[in-house]
């Protein structure tokens, strides 16, 4: 039988999602937590690869077992083996054609920002930080350009395996949320270290280092050298996974960090 | 000349406010990164004696200097030398007459708290937490009968160095903010881990163990084998310092983890 997923993971300890050989990676660990509860070995895909240090709200996974186990304790069990830095919020039997990685509709980001002379101290690793106040009205208008089928090559890593530069964006906004700037892209799927990439252009704007219409010549260049440099994974946040609603994945509980996307 | 300096810190990593022999203390920490910047010893004088794992969103501390510098180069150059986790957000030039300890005219401690089956991921350090959902409106009539001249005995630790068990709560009170429970109190001063015991007592009203009576029968019995377990560090916040206006001391930035108290 196939069950999904729900999990939060804070990324700061981990080497990212996707398994590394040394085993530091957030599915290393979940698959060696759900191994032990399965007794048998156990194989996730998720739906969102997040990168080393990235957080996740809302990561879908689903793996296949032929283990019987109330949905409770797949939670609790797998929780009890994992590092705390990880959660298993929900459990959920799905049929066969579900699938975490080619079901998900969209995939939601949220990069969150402390713009202030003083780096954050509570904060740190849990946000992304720039030393001046942002002009976000000016950002907000320069993210508008991203939204439609866009080719995003301007914003994709050299190490992409993308096959195709081209992402379907849905939403794209840039706002003020208390003492925050939250970036927030919703898209089909995204690129290596676009929305990072995407992140790094948009400070650009916001400090003034260049005009609001600078993102809509760097989407039409496609050209990555003439953006801005990556920003840190350490405000960026996997915020939402949709799926077909027929398949009655339960809500992710708010993060009082993050605006609902 | 005497300077006072606002420290924001995550608590997670450190041994508390309180100079160790190991050096793993904030204090530890500021004194030996202010002792770089001014070439010469420094000791400092800090508000609030936060424990291990216990955080400050606004610690305010004093140092005697013979030396000469900028207030930016204070802020500046005691954070490059500090861990990225504590961080000096603004420093002032204050008279010999201003004190950071016996100066404070009140102290703000906010305890946050997840009520939720699963643990915090994200927020892992940065909250407490209870498994079940809480009965705010309980908690919050109970923490009522705090307010006042009281003897604190029933939430004092065995440790507790105080001579006097009397202290003046300002104001109590427990709400929910978003998708947190957070416990304000506001007191003239904290005997030792007077608010961890008070949040461990709260949530056993909130959790129906018991009546929302009860913190003013453990207040009245003296007796801290009465109350409730002390509750985590992770959760807890110093949230504001207050002094004589006439010093003209800067304000804190807001946190986007916790109400303005």
């Amino acid at each position: 039988m196939r069950i999904a997923l729900g999990l939060e993971y804070d990324g700061a300890p981990f080497c990212g999602w996707q398994h590394q050989p040394g085993g530091c990676a957030v599915q290393d660990h979940l698959e060696s937590a759900l191994s032990a509860i399965a007794a048998s070995p156990v194989d996730t895909v998720a739906a969102g690869r997040t990168d080393a240090g990235v957080h996740a709200r809302a990561q879908v996974v689903h793996f296949d077992t032929a283990v019987e186990r109330e949905e409770v304790s797949w939670v609790r069990g797998t929780n009890s083996a994992l590092p705390a830095a990880i959660r298993v919020l929900w459990a959920r039997r799905v049929p066969e054609s579900f699938h975490a990685r080619f079901g998900a509709r969209s995939r939601t980001y949220q990069y969150l920002l402390v713009d202030d002379p003083v780096a954050p101290g509570i904060l740190k690793a849990k946000a992304g930080w720039f030393h001046r106040r942002l002009d976000v009205a000016a950002m907000h208008e320069a993210a508008r350009c991203l939204v439609g089928e866009r080719d995003f090559s301007a914003f994709r890593d050299a190490q992409c395996q993308a096959r195709s530069p081209v992402r379907i964006v849905h939403e794209a906004k840039v706002e003020r949320v208390g003492s925050l700037v939250v970036a927030t892209v919703r898209a089909n799927a995204f690129l290596h270290h676009m929305v990072r990439n995407l992140v790094g252009s948009l400070v650009y704007v916001g400090a003034g280092r260049q005009p609001a219409t600078w993102l809509a010549e760097l989407l039409d260049r496609r050209d990555r050298r003439e953006a801005a440099p990556t920003f840190a994974p350490d405000g960026l946040y996997l915020s939402a996974i949709e799926y077909d609603p027929a398949f009655g994945l339960p809500a992710f509980r708010p993060n009082p960090l993050l605006p609902s996307p």
